[in-house]
């Protein structure tokens, strides 16, 4: 019974497209930031596929849903998970893919009446993506007691609105603890959001770590005065020190190397906003990334004392705000090492990699043993409507993580 | 009659805190964008008053309004004028003391029942800011025949509104013709929104000619991908491209000296704009202004040839569409001798200095004999709720223009 346990392709890839439609943009891509009505749709619809499985429904004080299959005995489960959240102008895997990729392994389990000697569930965290409200990971950062439920329920999004508030929007602020939940081991499947395994044909990832992410918000004060009018050398423009700034990330992160990343992805304020008149107010963020925290904390540092002698050179006042801030992480050799003799198992090549990307996994690698399986995605293009992914790759990696959970969930 | 003429400074500066509350900013500042609901107030309180004393009402078919109080001749006027419209945070004197400096000359003559050979004119000139619609002082360019009307009306605000239907929406839509005004010659009183003056404690300047202005909207168009994942050399960054553009327009104005001005004002795009997304599209603004247009054009070719070299090798699109260029304006010797005359006559120092920002003058100088008188400003500060003028000085002012505009009005 147990070997007669496989992944369904056909019911997988539909799934994701049936879920790819709340939120979905015309002519492709889905748009489905956190907690707002299209997040709801999507919850709806992972909570009843979870429900028509007979797996119990979890929902806690920070929006986290959890499906738990039961086992033979009452032991903490092995959970697979990710997020269903998207940037304003994703696609239709970041995320998803895990979901929905755990629930049909629990749908294989189903299909064959099989029960493991531990349960199997299905985690999914809230706002993982960071795009409407800071942190990001913020549902699995609290899960595994790294910021206290209150802090994360203050959080507020651009119109001032807060994670509490929207929770209540949607029906989803849920009546259970959002820690001390039991699990065993945890394991997320996930596109890989990058180039390699695409340029290299190679079908399987094993994720060794994540990249240590340092997000900054400046607020730049200058003077507001007539483009035309103001001596080059009396200014005190706001603009013209941000945008010194902004180079100065992209460049030092190049300059650094050793896989440094730098992004300024927003410009929240950039006031007043008229051709003619010098700015007084800009806001930008800065994201920083590295596998070693030692390079990252130098990024940090070369950049923020560039930003205050540029500052204090033209007269502008510079803050800054840390809107998120985790260490890289290192997963469990047990965790990398089985999911490489899964891979090898069944044939298949693989590389080990780090992930570039936060994820939930490495939040959930604070409280239990954790670990990744990465597929290729086309051309590592991601965060975009063009983010696509091959159905085979797709099948293969969740063909993969049902044998990696049903190996775990079955240990003695 | 005549040497009794003599303008009332309570009335002037009572008129200039009355026309300021249109549009008027808690904590101080006006917010008059032109063709809004407040610029529609602050037309029908200047229309009001012309017609309290007596002037014809003149509405033209991009809304430019002229008051003409009669003369004993039926002959082409003397006009004063400026505008009535303000940048989003602006001041009480920018653009309205010349309108209501103008009002006042005539109140002055009619308090001693004075006509003067020519008649007297106020214009107020539509959308000289350009704030709201590009290219600045249209009203005035059309009325000089420098853009046709068709085109005028055709203009877009940001959120795709034309000219046509705003002027429609506030019932400034006038029937006159925009072009053939007959305009004998043109004086504008203006605070001269720059330093110098309030330096050097000068009462008044007397304005030899304006800068040439060039603005540019840049669109840069790269692909937005994944923060964390995408390595630095395999980036289409358009925020990258953008900040260099942006720093290079400051650091090529201060590196050519020559009274060389740049101004990175308005970011109207930078999306997706999230945290950890490249940024797929920004679209920016750069104002440069010089006294001397070969020095001009030099600014405009090394930053286009930067942009769009840079933009290459980024793989980032550069498009570039010119939203104003005016060359550099030498306003009629006959006039700034008059004013300097005048000045000498009344015992005022006097210094004169090019105009930095763009005027209405500028545009009138093609039609007829035109000039400017400025006033200090504080610090020269403007296009600012801090823009501030002393009463001493605004009085002064506008009893030389008074001076000024009886002389050419009577004249032979």
């Amino acid at each position: 019974m147990k070997n007669q346990v496989k992944i369904n392709g056909d019911r997988l890839m539909r799934s994701i497209f049936e879920l790819g439609r709340f939120g979905g943009l015309e002519g492709g891509g889905v748009s489905r930031l956190a907690l707002t009505e299209a997040d709801r749709q999507a919850r709806d619809y992972v909570a009843n596929r979870m429900r028509e499985m007979d797996m119990s429904v979890w929902v806690d004080g920070i929006g986290n849903i959890i499906g738990t299959y039961a086992g033979n005995e009452d032991l903490p489960p092995v959970m697979m998970g990710s997020h269903i959240d998207t940037v304003a102008a994703g696609g239709l895997y970041d995320g998803n893919y895990g979901v929905l990729s755990g629930l049909e392994v629990v749908a294989a389990l189903k299909d064959q009446d099989c029960r493991l000697r531990r349960p199997v569930a299905v985690g999914v965290f809230t706002n993982e993506e960071g795009v409407r409200f800071q942190p990001d990971m913020l549902g699995s950062l609290v899960f595994a007691g790294g910021c206290s439920l209150e802090e994360a329920l203050a959080t507020t999004d651009q119109e001032g609105l807060s994670v509490a508030e929207a929770l209540r929007g949607i029906g989803y602020h849920g009546p259970e603890p959002v820690t001390g939940f039991p699990v065993d081991r945890y394991i997320e499947l996930h596109i890989e959001q990058g180039p390699i395994l695409d340029l290299e044909k190679c079908p399987i990832g094993v994720v060794e770590g994540v990249q240590g992410i340092s997000w900054t918000e400046f607020t730049l004060t200058g003077q507001a005065n007539h483009a035309g009018t103001t001596p080059m050398n009396m200014r005190h423009d706001a603009g013209y020190v941000a945008a010194k700034i902004m180079a100065r990330a992209y460049e030092l992160a190049l300059g650094l190397g050793s896989g440094q990343h730098a992004t300024v992805g927003r410009i929240s304020e950039f006031g007043p906003g008229m051709v003619n008149v010098i700015p007084d107010k800009v806001v930008f963020t800065v994201d920083l990334r590295n596998y070693r925290e030692e390079v990252l904390q130098e990024a940090e540092k070369e950049l923020f004392s560039f930003a205050e002698a540029l500052a204090a050179e033209h007269g502008v006042g510079c803050e800054r705000k840390s809107l998120a801030r985790f260490q890289p992480v290192v997963f469990a050799e047990e965790i990398t090492g089985l999911i490489r003799a899964e891979a090898e198992a069944m044939g298949l090549g693989y590389r080990v990699l780090p992930s570039g990307a936060g994820h939930d996994a490495q939040m959930l690698a604070r409280v239990c043993p954790s670990g990744m399986i990465f597929v290729p995605n086309k051309d590592g293009i991601s965060h975009n409507i063009k983010e696509h992914a091959e159905p085979e790759d797709l099948i293969t990696g969740a063909e993969l993580l049902r044998r990696v959970v049903m190996s775990l969930a079955d240990r003695p």
